[in-house]
């Protein structure tokens, strides 16, 4: 019998089925700093200790999405090893803030099975749990995700598609006990813009693009444990469909994410993922550019010092994004530019 | 009203102005460790808690570079994104040092203005002053850049240019509280070499020599929260001057420093910066390599275990430093290896 | 006088000659979280602090071969600086884990020398020892170089080529004080087969492969202050042997061990390092399969809880272990893929 981990394929998923991920994980500030240096994000709140506790907390919280990476590596054994494609996100919400010494734990549930018509493959659909060492939840999401079925025979027992929501209601967002904004300083925040400030439908050209190397999207990869082969193997992936390594599909919503600080500099916090989609794959000497789009402006019940955007993030390959390309006149297809197509909600400081 | 920062214009500095720069970091250990991964440093002053503890310091400081590129990467966004060249550095003073855990935030005055004759651009002239938590110094210096103007036409109301000194005096070094250097241990340092050797006009070969990829000067730079656009986008840069990004200057001198190990084990400590002159660009695949030449033997008032040297530090790239190439038969031309000119002042422990 | 170390040439050494390494060094987890990057290592017991203290440690140690690579470091400026070739390793053993915080320093006795009969060069035997701050042993190994003379005509005083044991016994095994597997969970721990589903002779394609980039091999090798100078100087070493830098080959061990998870997920501690060859030099580019053979299954003397497994760990370059390539068909010549034959002892959970 074979020692090695083969993953699950369509038919070894059940309705139901509770997976325990392997190797949790100690979150340490040198994981911060490795953030920060792959992608140079600069919120105030995640990059200073001092900053952070002047809104409440009793230290600088790890990067949202650094938090998001951690829990979403532990899946990728169980549930992507035989992935054809990630399909998409629903139902992201982020709990209590992730500090440097905290261990996160990873289970999911599957709560969708779909086989594909040609029977070759089929859709997956899990909610996925990340947990502190106390039990607290400090990401969940549910993601779907076409798996290879390993014998195209095997019957599938029982299918379901669940219904998700478009996105998550602002009452079901989780703030961080102690969090609030009266000293939060705009000036050390780097941008005089509050909740207040913003419109839907304003459209935002974040102007920077950042160009990807091989060593930079495997070491982050590398670092949340993801051990999908299609990102590390040039010597199989240059005789496949791409002659190339792909990129994590993280590592571009990472770097987006960081590259709105121009523009959003007082989106301090991602507080849910609504939905998104890995358009097109991305490769090293790729060029990322992003804008973002105000999809609904949400008060908080009981705040009056922060408030919530929606927000479409949109990010690029080598097309800057002045100009905002998202699909062609036909309102379907993608332009050839976009990579990514994010849909999340963030809490900003309102106005006094 | 565009909500990203187009960065300041030579026009929109005034004398006197005093600029709070946003992004307040709290430095850790993974800092420390992506410092020596990047540059290999080998000062057991900065490796080791135990070596710097029989210093007299509470624990092992951030290398002292590193905690200037910290102070110098918040100035970016405001001070420098419209630059055209760095031009200079004077009165650097390194302060208390900078110890994981730390939170350092930036100031910077506007201390000289002053147009050029085609009315396109102005060198402006700025003290930075980055402080701990406790609002005590630990980097200040002056640098200048020469800024375009976004309105030729614009009248700029009041010009200066400041007398900036060619060097720190031994009288203004700062000596950290504590420090003391009769336990300094020469074998655990790696050089037995103290100030009394060392004379005036000395120069050292650093012999070895280092190449740059990608991906570290850009993980260095993005640590450092640095945003100068031209070390990160190759779809930009690649249809300008050099076709290829620019290296942010203070990555050399951090690898020249890191070289400077092999003949100066035991310049333990940076105490000042009294200039500096990025002589031309590099870029990824160019070997730096360096050399030093001591300017001045300075005594410390009042130790007789401590002692100044003022240095010369060159790098070179892809040429070896053997004949310590600097200047062309004029005098005033640098060779074309020359890529950093940099005047700095060490401390080093004196025999008993 | 020159103050630049050429390190030493082989007429330098002496037996018994005891030599301190410079540069003790403060191991963090910055350095955990670059260990993590670089090689995607995802054994539980290094990577979360609630599942090392469930196996009865106070935290997560410092993965191993991290450990061995510091204690490493240190000696290259003074063994292997003129070295043509390192030529083996035996007598390796792991003392108490390295947690962050410590302070590892290396001390090397030179136990074995034996000139060549060219006259150029000679095999130096050295026994290196790193200790933490308390003066306990963390890992000490023999290792074994080829180093030039400086002078053919220098006259070696001592000869002596110590005898190394092929591996180290059971019963000289450390086990670390309060290690205990009786809470071990298989299901975090990412593997169901523990000590007892291992036989001798077995052998375990590791299945995955990784592709190596310049600036991961250098970041890595400059973590441990490392000084080869074949590993860094594109300039020199494009007009040398190879055209190209080499890679460190703890880098090539440390690749192959996480690599050798899939398979040996529960193999979570290293006890020895029997001995091990650089078969062939490695470049970036190159991509690392791996593969192992199940050497001895040894019991623990006092143990239930507890089996070590010696294992043979072959890595390859650009050809999958399916086959499990090793030696050519006379039983001496290695298979051109094989890169590195690596002898060492693991841990692992019996069976309750």
């Amino acid at each position: 019998m074979t020692k090695t981990n083969s993953g699950n394929f369509f038919e070894d998923f059940r309705l139901g089925q509770e997976i325990r991920h392997a190797t949790p994980r100690t979150v340490t500030q040198g994981d911060v700093a490795l953030y920060t240096s792959l992608y140079g994000s600069r919120f105030a709140f995640n990059s200073s200790a001092e900053f952070a506790k002047a809104c409440g907390m009793p230290a600088a919280p790890l990067d949202d999405l650094a938090a998001f990476h951690v829990v979403f590596g532990k899946t990728v054994p169980d549930v992507s090893l035989n992935a054809v494609a990630n399909l998409g996100y629903a139902q992201g919400r982020f709990g209590v803030p992730v500090y440097p010494g905290d261990t996160v734990t990873t289970v999911s549930t599957v709560i969708g099975l779909k086989e594909n018509s040609n029977k070759q493959t089929g859709v997956v659909y899990v909610r996925s749990v990340g947990t502190n060492q106390r039990g607290e939840m400090v990401v969940e999401y549910v993601r779907w995700v076409m798996v290879r079925k390993r014998d195209t025979d095997a019957v599938i027992a029982e299918e379901k598609v669940p219904e998700l929501p478009a996105s998550v209601a602002a009452a079901d967002l989780m703030i961080p006990a102690g969090l609030a904004a009266a000293k939060y300083d705009d000036v050390l925040a780097g941008s005089p813009h509050r909740w207040d400030d913003y419109a839907v439908a304003e459209k935002i050209d974040h102007v920077d693009g950042m160009t990807i190397e091989e060593a930079e999207h495997m070491m982050a990869t590398r670092l949340w444990q993801n051990t999908a082969k299609v990102h590390f193997n040039q010597h199989t992936e240059g005789q496949g469909r791409f002659g190339r390594r792909l990129i994590y599909g993280g590592h571009i919503i990472s770097l987006a994410r960081a590259l709105s600080f121009n523009g959003l500099g007082n989106a301090f916090k991602i507080a849910a993922i609504n939905g998104g989609r890995h358009v097109s794959p991305t490769f090293a000497g790729d060029t990322i550019y992003a804008w973002s789009e105000v999809l609904e402006k949400q008060e908080i019940p009981g705040r009056k010092d922060l408030g919530a955007l929606r927000l479409r993030l949109v990010a690029l390959k080598n097309q800057p994004a002045a100009g905002f390309p998202f699909k062609k006149d036909d309102g379907k297809e993608y332009d050839p530019s976009v990579v990514l197509d994010f849909d999340y909600t963030v809490l900003m400081p309102r106005k006094g």
